[in-house]
């Protein structure tokens, strides 16, 4: 994997990942793919949308349908048909937010499935294993996803463990992936710091900031960002993950974050909620019943280019499946297209106008998360 | 419209319906598109697939979004976006097999909405009128669909009401949307031919079968098919509503049918059940965890050319949208596939050794139905 910025504007940047499967430029929005889908859509739908990179879950694919058959059927790309870069996510997150019974051990995470309550085990080595048999391009060091919130003993103790755990996914680290570490640290600026410093001093391909988007205030996601993002190193890619609110997300880039995933685009398309460039809209509203107008005239995604509002709120009352596809490539191209313009005006000086213009735009509550 | 037969082989007709949105090649299967969309599919889908028409639902249509709405909004085929041509039901099978509390009168079924309860009134007179404002290029009479089993006495009852109203169907007919006569007489003899007497001597554009797929024995089934065929007018269309049992669809062809409709394919794609060359195969089954294959190697659609069954298993198994929508592409193609051959078939008079080869495959039980 190689890192280029190509253009700054202030802290924000503009650059591209280059990977044995393409080019990811940044900034970036990552798709979520959790099951190896991208909910709705197809692999050829994500590349008409523009999608150079999706994220998919280790948790769920090691549950379902097991890393081994994945491997043996020629690893994730080949299973679920997607030639371009995919990172996978390390299972640390879902093992906290999705599993019962956890019990963090020293060497990882004893957990029962919450599919069928079956016990299971991932600690950073199991972590490096699954992802190796996936074989993502990009691939997580596992953590512990400090919650919040989160007393300074524990957040501590936390931090100290996710470092012990990446010093052991980075010992594991044959080269063939890329392989970045996540800094935890909870609310707390020393811990924070600490937490990238102990990271950073390992050697990563790139950085995140973790245990954001776990439920705390903005202003506290906000400060983790504004303290993680000095410490960083300059040339590698830096990802705050599971964020996807358009203002967090100008927030971060205005500080130098480069990659980006959230579920926000796809699962407020299946509520019915799409984003245009005026801010959110609710389909199912009577206002749209005879409205022949598509949801974003200055958008050109095929929803758009095809139908109607007064069309698909009729497919969101009806429950339409159609309608959870159609909602989502509108959605998923809005983020593309923000994403793009981003890019652009980084690169043409423009980005504090670019800023402003969107932080002027209502997008409602926040809705950032990392689970679909 | 206009229908020309271009080959016969014995009874089976190879033709083309002719309308102002394109040619419809006959023998031909109508995907069913109850609220204005085939399940899991946009209209794009259905021009790769190769549908040249579809089939909508008046019932479905009326109570939600409104024929009224459709109408501002330009027609139903704006409304949907699709160009090519529409059949329409005229809403007499939904109001008997779906609303509540129906009360049949001599203008018209007054019955409750299976979606709210509330109470409306659908005759010939209101069945015409909502097919005009939706603008199909077919439309159906309005008729009493007698359910199964009927005495007699109720059967002729019911036959002279569908009469009684597909005259003043045809009283109100504009010309403009082709008029489709319907057949009932439940599963006598005498009524299937006075039925079809009254019915063909009052002229309509094409002629349906209807009265049949209400769960009566197969033998009934076939029964009408072979009563009525030989009455109904060689030059015009003839309609065998609802059947779509590759079985069925063999032995209707056989009498000369033309046209057919069923949600068999798109409901038993969501199902996780899926046509090939050689039978029906469950895609959940545990053979199928590990295999590369695409469901059937003869089949060239989306879904065969970049899926494995391994895939495909694990999509249905949670529950992803995806799943839905690339077996119903599967589906829809193989019938579509299945009806190409079939014309041909016929055009190179080989249509026997076509149907014995087809009957010689096992589809397991029938699942003829025309709800989704």
């Amino acid at each position: 994997m190689e890192f280029n910025i190509i253009s700054r504007d202030d802290n924000a940047r503009a650059g591209i990942i280059k990977t044995g499967r393409g080019g990811i430029n940044t900034p970036a929005f990552m798709p979520v793919g959790t099951n190896g889908t991208v909910k709705a859509l197809g692999p050829d739908d994500l590349k008409s949308i523009g999608a150079e990179i999706m994220l998919c879950n280790t948790y769920h694919l090691y549950l379902r349908p097991g890393h081994e058959t994945i491997k043996k059927l020629g690893g994730l790309h080949r299973f679920i048909n997607w030639d371009r870069p995919i990172l996978t996510d390390s299972g640390g997150f879902q093992v906290y937010s999705l599993s019962k019974l956890r019990k963090i051990e020293k060497e990882g995470v004893r957990f029962q499935s919450h599919l069928d309550g079956s016990t299971h085990f991932i600690g950073p080595k199991e972590a490096m294993e699954i992802q190796k048999a996936l074989n993502a391009d990009i691939v997580m060091t596992f953590d512990e996803c400090t919650p919040y919130p989160a007393g300074y003993d524990y957040a501590l103790k936390s931090l100290e463990l996710t470092t012990e755990w990446a010093k052991i996914c980075k010992s594991l680290y044959s080269g063939e992936q890329a392989l970045y570490g996540i800094i935890q640290g909870s609310t707390y600026r020393d811990l924070r710091e600490r937490s990238a410093e102990e990271i950073i001093s390992i050697g990563f391909d790139g950085y995140a900031i973790g245990g954001v988007s776990v439920g705390e205030p903005k202003d506290l996601m906000y400060g983790a960002i504004d303290i993680c993002t000095p410490l960083m190193p300059d040339n590698a890619p830096r990802y705050l993950m599971g964020i996807g609110d358009i203002h967090d997300i100008l927030h971060a880039v205005s500080h130098g974050i480069d990659m980006f995933d959230c579920v926000m685009p796809t699962r407020n398309a299946r509520n019915g909620t799409l984003f245009t460039s005026r801010g959110r809209i609710s389909i199912k509203r009577t206002e749209f019943r005879e409205d022949p107008n598509p949801p974003d005239p200055e958008c050109g995604c095929y929803t758009c280019r095809n139908f109607s509002n007064a069309y698909l709120r009729h497919l969101f009352l009806n429950r339409e499946i159609l309608s959870m596809r159609l909602n989502t490539i509108h959605n998923l191209t809005f983020y593309m297209d923000f994403f793009r313009s981003m890019r652009e005006s980084i690169k043409d000086g423009q980005f504090k106008r670019f800023y402003r213009r969107w932080m002027s735009i209502n997008f409602g509550s926040s809705g950032n998360s990392v689970e679909e």
